[in-house]
């Protein structure tokens, strides 16, 4: 089945009127937007690349659908390099052969979610738990897809109300929590031991404390920020993922064409995609028992969306 | 029994002619100069103090002599602040009373070894695998007293081309050990992980790893080299102490006076002292079996000697 090309409407890219005019809106729960997220973020994988294996509820997608487009034929010779202990088990199950980054010190593309993504593609990570060995893997691929649904856009970092995760060592972490809070006094911040579902510290993989910042005001130079955090003895890393992240993939509404995504690439464009009309997992919903696997050609790359994006896309803003 | 002032000959204080001329010079081991230098840093400890306590070969005589002046009634109400769970210990078994980071999060005064000292006070410490809660503790510290034997001296951090530790996690840990190999290329960097006398990764008392590093040249801006080496994800801590060392008490050999002791002040400033005439160490050596407790008023001050410096000692260089 041919694709028509979509055309644009202020910058946002709709479904063309013939594909599109006859179907209602599709409307989708956050877990089905974060779902065409992450399959969208799965056309990056290439067989025969090393993928970094994201953690949380969008990423765990991701991890599912390379397990199954494995189990398929259409990928292969894929190593995941997963960033946590929770996905490397989600990928055994799955049969996704590992490594780590011992053996794969540079990775070719990861794929991951975030808890927040500021306008210049800074990203808040960590609420999950897994920020230091995720910040391991993300540092070193040439290519860092992250998936989100559309509530994890903030104007700045901490702009969602929400936590700024930093892991510390467990001893006197009173002191490094402090420590912390008196960094940002000027924008109002509050520091809070993580606590786990049994009331103990949350513990880390690396068997270390969360210290959970919330801040009133935005805290102004990001890099000036880390380097201040990292510099405390008993911090060993923070959630803000600086210059990282490469393209992010952005779920959500889409004005009358109901469900979409955005796709924000690191150099300021955007391309956007009506799901209606692009996304196998609404197109499969709406049209009720239509399998992707049954269908995958009518489902364009995304280096194809990039090609259209050079062309006519405008700059992202939110 | 009064101490006659010395005099200065070429910015080195000797002992004056009429309490050194008739005796030999003192011949000491590596150990009873670091136990000079120990016991005269503790003349800094006053009564109420909270107190920083070291970890190593050369704290340990700090935390001895703290005790022992507690036992004599000399020393009152201390608050000792254990860098490790071995001086934790040592400490309790010697009736000091502990306290931690998150009760006295501001301390008057710490003491402790170091592996390297340059000529700006910089240090290199945790070779005895203590570093992370050593610059926890010694990093809010009003007055920070570091004691080393003379070997100690290097004219530029790595110089004695012994080890700069970096703590570590465990995971992955040849990647980290890799990246900052890597950051230090330029200096001839390599880079070894730490084993235990078992032959199996040694482990700090925070669970993590050391890799330890070696350069063959000097590594320059070492504030840069230290913010480079906190953006590695995967480090916890390193062991450069920068600008927190406020004085240095060196023991080592003195010109015709044998062993003595040097301190080093923050602001440039040195003072030299002979160990013959002034060290209640090798005073007691040489004349046999007279105790330090038994004769404690033959020994000045260092505060007194911190005047008598201010008006005629000339600046440090080594």
């Amino acid at each position: 089945m041919a694709i028509p090309y979509p055309h644009y409407e202020n910058n946002i890219m709709v479904a063309a009127s013939n594909s599109s005019s006859s179907i209602p809106p599709v409307i989708l729960t956050q877990d089905e937007l974060k779902k065409i997220a992450a399959y969208k973020a799965v056309e990056f994988v290439e067989s025969g690349m090393v993928v970094g294996l994201g953690t949380g509820s969008t990423a765990k997608h991701a991890v599912d659908r390379i397990g199954e487009l494995l189990r398929l034929g259409k990928l292969e010779n894929i190593i995941g390099i997963p960033t946590s202990k929770k996905t490397h088990e989600q990928a055994l199950s799955l049969g996704i052969p590992l490594s780590d980054l011992d053996s794969h010190p540079v990775l070719d593309l990861a794929i991951d979610g975030a808890d927040e993504v500021d306008p210049n593609l800074n990203l808040v990570k960590g609420r999950g738990g897994s920020l230091l060995r995720e910040k391991m893997v993300e540092g070193v691929c040439k290519k860092f897809v992250v998936i989100v649904d559309e509530s994890k856009l903030v104007s700045h970092i901490g702009g969602s109300g929400l936590a700024m995760p930093v892991e510390i060592v467990p001893f006197c972490w009173k002191f490094t929590a402090e420590r912390l809070k008196m960094l940002f006094e000027d924008s109002g911040c509050v520091a809070k031991l993580r606590l786990g579902s049994n009331g103990e510290p949350f513990a880390t993989d690396n068997g270390n404390y969360i210290v959970d910042l919330y801040f009133k005001k935005d805290i102004g130079d990001l890099r000036a920020a880390s380097d201040s955090i990292l510099r405390l003895a008993g911090v060993v890393e923070h959630g803000m993922f600086l210059d990282m992240a490469t393209t992010v993939i952005v779920a959500g509404e889409l004005g009358v064409q109901g469900a979409g995504l955005r796709i924000l690439m690191s150099n300021g464009e955007v391309i956007a995609v009506s799901a209606t009309f692009f996304s196998e997992i609404a197109y499969a919903r709406y049209i009720g028992d239509i399998k992707i696997e049954e269908d995958p050609i009518q489902i364009p790359a995304v280096s194809d969306l990039c090609d259209i994006d050079r062309r006519t896309a405008g700059h992202f803003s939110w």
